[in-house]
C-alpha cells in the first residue's frame, strides 16, 4: 500500500511538470527527483535515517507540526539563534548572497546589486529557517511561494536558489547572468527558470501575483482540505520595494488581500528610502504602514534589517499568528549595504558597483574570497536542503496517498487542478448552437460557456471587475469567494482592473489546473494592459472576457467604446485575440481559451445581440479563419469579404446582396489571426488565395493592420477616430458599419 | 487706464478661447461674453449697480475678501441656512437637480440616474454656494474647477451647468441626452461641452485629472502671485466615487497630492457603498478615510450628505482652512436618493428608473412638475450667477490690469500660459545637429531639446516616473516642483505612471500654455495606456517622453522590451507617435510635439547611442515620412528601405552596401505615421511611388501594420516574438535585425 501510495503521488508531481512544460521524471537535467524517490531515499546526506522522519504520524496536521521536516522548521525560526558559531555562519551566509550578487552584477557590466545587499538577511532567514521547498523538485505542488516583487534585485534570488541547491543556478548560471540564452536573466521569468514563481520586474505585478498565489491556495485549502487531513497548506512571501508600494496595482491588490483576510500572505517591505531618482522623500512620504492598516492588514516594523536578525525571526512568528489577515513587515535596510561609499544611495540600486568599490567592499565586509565563490561552510549548512526538501515532499506525497484512500472523488479533483490534466470529453459539456438559436449577446453566449465549464472544469474560478452583471460572468451554481467563503468560485474584484489581471496571472501559476478569467470592459484593457502582457510573457493561461466590445455598447460613448484594442492585442507575443461572432464561435473561442494552458485569451464580446450564423464552427475558430459560406468553385471568388465578431453578420448580409447580382462571393471568419497564421500554407491558401486581390474586411475597429490580408489592392472598412454617444444603430451607420457600405465598397474595387 | 485694462485683460481672454479651440468674443452662440464688457457691463441683470463691486479695493487680496462677488460668497458658504424660506428653496433646487437626472436619464431610457439623485445636495452647495465662475466664459483663467470623477453620474454636472447658465447645456441640450450629436454625451466631455473642465468615465481618472488641476494652480500661484497680487488664486474640486477609491491610479494622484500639500485641492468622496455588483461590502472594505489620512491629507466624514446642508458647508469651511494639505470630505449618500424602491440599490446606478417608479419618486419627493421643468423661484435663483460670474471675471481682469501695470514681463509670460500662444521663434531654440555632431542616444538629444525648450516655452514643465536619470528629463535650470517650491518646473511622479499621465492631463487642460511632458520606459506606457488615450480623446496636447524604446535597451530583458507598443499607439486615433532616429529628428519631434496642443505626442526614444545620419530634417519630421537618401532618378527606385528610429541607421547602411551592386535605392525615414498620412496623396507618392513594389521595412518591433507601407509584394522586418535579457548588440543580431538581414531580404523580393 505504501508503495502504491507512492506511485501515486510520483504521478502526480509526474504529471504536474510535464504539465508544467518541464520534462518529468527521468530527466534529470532540468527537474530532477532525488535517487530513489519511490522507496524512500531516506539515509543518505546527513539525514536522520528514521523512517517515521518520512511517514508522519497518524493525523496529518499533527503531522506537520511532529514530523521530521517540520521540527527543523520549527527550531529555526524559533532558536536559529544563540550559539556564537551560528551567528557567525548566518553572518557568513548573507554575505555569501551579498558578494554573488555583487560579483555577477560586476561580471555582467549590469544590473542591480542595491537591493540583494540590503535584503539578504531576510532572504536568508526566508529560504535558509523558513521556507518549506524542495530544490531538486521546484513544481512540488504544496511547495511556499516566494516572489520577488521588486524583480530588479533578481541577483538575490539567484543566489538564494544557488545556495538551496535549485539545479536552474549554478556557478556558471551565475556567471552567466544577464548574458544571451542565460538561465539568470535580467528580471525574474519564471519560464527560464525553474524556481522563480512568477514573472517580475516591471513594479508592483509581483505583489499582485503574490495575492493570486494566496488566494488560490486559501481557495484550495477550503475546498480540498479535511479535518484530518490538510493537504493544502503553504505560504506566500513577498519581498516588494518603495517602487512596489508607489505603484497602484499595489494598493488595488493589497487592498483586496485585506478584504480577502489572505492570512497567509506575508509581505516583505524592503523601507530602503533609496528609489532611481534619489530618496524617496522627494515623492513618497505617505505612511506606507497606516495605509496597509486602513487596508486591513496586520503590520509590523522591524527596523533593522541588516542586521537585526532576530527582529526579522520574530516578525515572521508574528505574522504567522495572525491567521485572518496578511501581514506587511517594513524591514527597514539599507541599499547596497557594505558599500563603503555606495550605500544608501542610488548609484547602488541600478549599477555595477565597479572594480574600486567591490574591494572597498569586500574589505568592509572581510570577505576576502574570490568572486562567485561560496564557503565550504555555508555549501555544507545550505545542502541540508536538498534531503529536507525530498523529505517534505515525500513527507507530502505520503499525505495524500492519506488523502487519496479516504476521499478518493476529491483527491482525483485535487490531481486535475494539480497536473492540469482536463476531464476526458469536457468539450462536450460546451453549449451548442444551431442557426435557429435565438439571437443573443456573445456576453450573454459567453455566460452559458462559463456556467457549462464550470461544471466539469473543476479549476474554472473568477469575476469580474465590478461588471458581473453586464460582463455576464457569474458562475451561478457557486458563490462568492470571500473571506469565509473560499471554497466559491465567484471572485469580486471590485473596479481594480490591474490588480485582477495579475490576480489571475498569480492563479494561474499557482497549479497547472487552474484556470481563472476575468472581465471586464474590453476598453479597460487599457487599465490592465501590463498585467495582460506579463501574462502572455510569463505563460499563464488566464481567460480575459471583454465585453461591450465596440461602439455597439451606444451611449456611454468614447471614453467607453473600444478601437484601437483589436489591433494592439494581436501585435502582441503570446496572447490569442479572439472575436467570436455568435454562439457556435463563443464555444469554439472558450474551446481554444481552455486547450491554451500557456497562452492568455482575450475575448471580446458583444454587448448588442446578434444571429446565430450558418456557417460557423467551432473547428473553424480552432483554426482562426475560415469559410463561413461562398457560392464559388475551384478556390476562385470574384470577391471574399472578411468580417469578425459583430461584423461577420453584416458581411454574410452585403456578400447575399452581391450574389443576387451575380458575384461570386466568399465569406470569411477571421475570428483569431494568431491561430490563422499558424495554419499551412495551403490552408491558408485555400481560405484566402493569392490570386483573388477583391478583398473587403469589416470590422467596428482600427483598420491598421487589416492590410495584411485584405493586400495592396483590398480595402478595410473600419473606424479609424474615437467613438461617440449615441444609440449603437445610429453610430453604425454614421460610421458606415453597414452592409451597403461593403457593397459599395466591394464594387469600387 | 481703466479702459486699457479692461482691453488687456479681454484680450488675454479672447486669446484663451481661441487657444482653447472655441470661437472668440463675437460668437456667443458657443462662449458669449457679457455684453459691454470692456465698458463695465454693470447696472443690468439685478445686480448692485456700485462700481466699487466691479473695481476692487487697491489690495486685490484684501479685495477679493472684500469684494463683492467675495462677499456674496464668504456669505453663501457661512451662512446660508437659518430662514425657512432658504432652506425650502434650496431643496427645491436639489429637487430639480434629481429630476432632470431621473428625467434625461429616462427620456434617453439609458444612462446613470443614482449618483446624481444622491450628490444633489453636495453638487448644489457647490455651484450655487461655493464655487467661483462666469457661465458665459467657461475658460475664465481664475475660475474654480470642477471635476466629476465618477463621469457616469454626468447628469448632475449638466443639470448643474443649466441651472447655473452655461449656454452649452440648454434645455433642450438635456432633452438630447446621450443623443448623436447632442452636447451632452454619456460621460463628461470637455470637448464637447464648454463648462466640462476634463474628460472623465474611465474610474480614477478624474481624481488624478484634479490633482493635475491644483498642481497647476499651485505652480503658477508661486510662479505669478505677488505680495500685493494674488493673479491666481482658484480651488479645484472633485467627486469621486467608491469605483475611483478603488483604482490603483487614484491611490497614486492622491498619494502625491498629499506629498506635495495641493491644499487647495478638495474632494468629495459619495460614500453610498453601492457599486455596480452590488453593496461595496464585496469587495471594498478598507477604511478609506485612514488610507487617506496615510497618504497625508485631511479628512472630514459628512455623515448625511442626503440632507445635511450645514454639515457639508461646515466641511467646505473647514477644508478651506486646511492650506497645507488637501481634504477628503466623505460625504455618505443614498444612491438613488427619493427613488422609494430603488434608492440604496445597484439598479439605480446605470439604468433608467422606468415610468412607473419615475412617478413613485415624484410622488415620494412630492415633485409635481413636468418633465425637465425648472421652477421659476429655482430658476430666479440661479439666474444671478450669469452677472455674478461676468463680475468675478471682470474683477479679476481689473486685477490683471493692475498685475500688468506693476509686473510687466511676469505679465507677459502669464499671457503666454493663458493663451498658449508661443513665443515668436521659439522653434529656433531646438538644437541643430550635423552629420558630423557625435553620435548619441536620442534620450539625451531629447533632454537637450527639453533644456532648450524650458528656457523659451514657460509653460513647459514635467518629469518622470522615477526614471529621470534614465530618460533624460530633468531641467538642469529648475529645481524640483514640492510642497515647498512649487514654482520650480521638474516634477518627480515616484513610481506611478498611470497617476503621471492622468496628472499631466489635467496640467495640459488647466491652461492652453502649460505643457506638461512626462516619461518612463516605453514599455511601461501599459501602466499608463488609459490616461494616454485620454490625453487623446479629450486633445490634451501633453508629450509623452518614452525612452528605452527597444530590444535596444538590453540585460533588463523582455519585461523591459516593448514590442507591440509603436503599432498600439500607431492604432490610437488623435495621438502622434513619433520615433526620431538621431539629433535632427529629435529636434524635428519637439517641434512637432510642442506645435500639437490638441493632440499628445509619444516620442519613442533610444538607450544607445545612435549616428547623426545624412538626409534627416525637421520639415522631413513634420511630413512623418521624408527620403533620406536616393541614387535614383524619375521616382523609380529599383527598391525602396524604410526604417524608423534606431533601425534608420540599418537601413542606410544596407542600401550602402546593395548601391555598391548597382541598385537604385531610396531610404525612407516613417518617423511618424499619422503625419506621413495627413499628407497629400502627390507627396506621398513622391516618397512611396506605387509603381515601386520592392520595399523592405526595418524596426525592432511587432511587422503588425508595416503590410500598409511594404505592400504585398515587400516584406517587414521586426520582431513577433518577446525580447530577451543580454547586450543589445547581441539581441539586434539573434533577432536579425541587421543590415545584412535587410539586403538578404532585399535580394529574396
Amino acid at each position: 500500500m505504501a508503495a502504491s501510495a507512492s506511485l501515486s503521488a510520483q504521478a502526480v508531481v509526474s504529471r504536474a511538470l510535464a504539465a508544467a512544460g518541464h520534462p518529468a521524471v527521468g530527466q534529470p537535467d532540468r527537474v530532477a527527483l532525488p535517487a530513489g524517490f519511490r522507496l524512500g531515499w531516506i539515509g543518505g546526506g546527513g539525514l536522520r535515517s528514521s523512517p517515521a522522519a518520512v511517514a508522519p504520524a497518524a493525523s496529518p496536521r499533527r503531522g506537520r507540526r511532529s514530523g521530521w521536516g517540520a521540527q527543523v522548521r520549527a527550531a529555526a525560526v524559533e532558536t536559529l539563534e544563540g550559539t556564537a558559531a551560528t551567528a557567525a555562519l548566518v553572518e557568513k551566509s548573507v554575505n555569501t548572497i551579498r558578494f554573488l550578487a555583487v560579483d555577477a552584477v560586476e561580471k555582467a557590466n549590469s544590473g542591480h546589486p542595491g537591493l540583494p545587499m540590503g535584503c539578504a538577511p531576510m532572504g536568508h532567514i526566508l529560504y535558509d529557517e523558513v521556507m518549506r521547498y524542495n530544490p531538486k523538485n521546484p513544481y512540488w505542488f504544496n511547495r511556499d511561494r516566494f516572489v520577488l516583487s521588486a524583480g530588479h534585485g533578481c541577483m538575490l534570488q539567484y543566489a538564494l536558489l544557488h545556495l538551496a541547491g535549485y539545479d536552474s543556478v549554478k556557478e556558471e548560471d551565475l556567471k552567466g547572468f544577464r548574458q544571451w540564452g542565460s538561465k539568470t536573466p535580467g528580471h525574474p521569468e519564471n519560464f527560464e527558470t525553474p524556481g522563480i514563481e512568477v514573472t517580475t520586474g516591471p513594479l508592483g505585478q509581483g505583489v499582485a501575483n503574490a495575492v493570486g498565489l494566496a488566494l488560490a491556495e486559501k481557495h484550495l485549502a477550503a475546498r480540498f482540505n479535511k479535518p484530518d487531513n490538510e493537504i493544502v497548506d503553504h505560504y506566500t512571501y513577498v519581498v516588494l520595494g518603495d517602487g512596489c508600494q508607489m505603484e497602484g496595482i499595489s494598493n488595488e491588490a493589497c487592498s483586496l488581500a485585506g478584504h480577502w483576510g489572505l492570512g497567509k500572505l506575508i509581505a516583505f517591505y524592503d523601507d530602503n528610502h533609496i528609489s532611481i531618482d534619489g530618496n524617496t522623500e522627494i515623492a513618497f512620504t505617505e505612511d506606507v504602514s497606516a495605509r496597509f492598516e486602513a487596508l486591513g492588514w496586520h503590520t509590523i516594523w522591524v527596523k533593522n534589517g541588516n542586521t537585526g536578525y532576530d527582529e526579522i525571526r520574530a516578525a515572521i512568528k508574528e505574522a504567522k499568528a495572525v491567521k485572518d489577515k496578511p501581514t506587511l513587515i517594513k524591514v527597514t535596510t539599507t541599499i547596497g549595504y557594505g558599500s563603503p561609499n555606495k550605500a544608501n544611495s542610488y548609484a547602488v540600486h541600478g549599477s555595477a558597483l565597479g572594480a574600486k568599490e567591490v574591494d572597498a567592499t569586500r574589505q568592509n565586509l572581510a570577505w576576502s574570497h574570490e568572486p562567485f565563490h561560496v564557503p565550504d561552510d555555508v555549501k555544507s549548512h545550505w545542502s541540508r536542503h536538498t534531503p529536507e526538501g525530498a523529505a517534505l515532499e515525500a513527507e507530502w506525497n505520503a499525505k495524500f496517498a492519506e488523502y487519496e484512500k479516504k476521499y478518493k472523488e476529491d483527491a482525483e479533483i485535487l490531481k486535475e487542478i494539480i497536473t492540469g490534466e482536463l476531464p476526458a470529453g469536457w468539450e462536450k459539456s460546451l453549449p451548442a448552437y444551431t442557426p435557429e438559436s435565438p439571437a443573443d449577446a456573445t456576453r450573454n453566449l459567453s455566460q452559458q460557456c462559463l456556467n457549462a465549464l464550470a461544471k466539469v472544469v473543476p479549476g474554472l474560478l473568477g469575476g469580474s471587475a465590478d461588471l458581473a452583471s453586464s460582463n455576464m460572468t457569474l458562475l451561478k451554481t457557486y458563490g462568492d469567494f470571500q473571506k469565509d467563503t473560499p471554497e466559491e468560485r465567484n471572485v469580486r474584484f471590485g473596479v481594480r482592473e490591474h490588480g485582477m489581471g495579475a490576480i489571475c496571472n498569480g492563479i494561474a501559476l499557482h497549479s497547472p489546473g487552474l484556470i481563472p478569467y476575468c472581465a471586464t470592459f474590453f476598453v479597460f484593457t487599457d487599465y490592465m494592459r501590463a498585467a495582460m502582457r506579463l501574462s502572455a510573457l510569463c505563460e499563464a493561461g488566464v481567460i480575459y472576457v471583454m465585453t461591450h466590445d465596440s461602439i455597439g455598447l451606444g451611449e456611454d460613448g468614447p471614453t467607453h467604446q473600444p478601437i484601437e484594442h483589436l489591433v494592439s492585442f494581436r501585435a502582441m507575443p503570446n496572447i490569442l485575440m479572439l472575436r467570436p461572432a455568435d454562439g457556435t464561435e463563443t464555444a469554439g473561442a472558450y474551446k481554444v481559451a481552455v486547450l491554451n494552458r500557456k497562452r492568455p485569451s482575450v475575448l471580446a464580446l458583444s454587448r448588442q445581440k446578434l444571429p446565430q450564423l450558418p456557417g460557423t464552427s467551432i473547428e473553424g475558430v480552432e483554426k482562426g479563419g475560415y469559410i463561413i459560406s461562398d457560392n464559388s468553385t475551384d478556390n476562385k471568388p470574384d470577391l471574399i469579404v472578411i468580417g469578425t465578431g459583430s461584423e461577420l453578420e453584416i458581411a454574410a448580409k452585403a456578400a447575399d446582396e452581391l450574389r443576387k447580382s451575380g458575384k461570386k462571393v466568399r465569406v470569411v471568419s477571421l475570428v483569431c489571426w494568431e491561430l490563422f497564421d499558424e495554419q499551412s500554407d495551403e490552408y491558408k491558401e485555400s481560405v484566402l488565395p493569392t490570386a483573388v486581390t477583391a478583398r473587403v474586411s469589416i470590422e467596428v475597429g482600427a483598420t491598421l493592420g487589416w492590410q495584411k490580408y485584405v493586400g495592396s489592392k483590398g480595402k478595410a472598412i473600419g473606424i479609424d477616430r474615437f467613438g461617440a454617444s449615441a444609440p449603437a444603430g445610429r453610430i453604425y451607420k454614421e460610421f458606415g458599419i453597414t452592409a451597403d457600405n461593403v457593397i459599395a465598397t466591394a464594387n469600387s474595387l
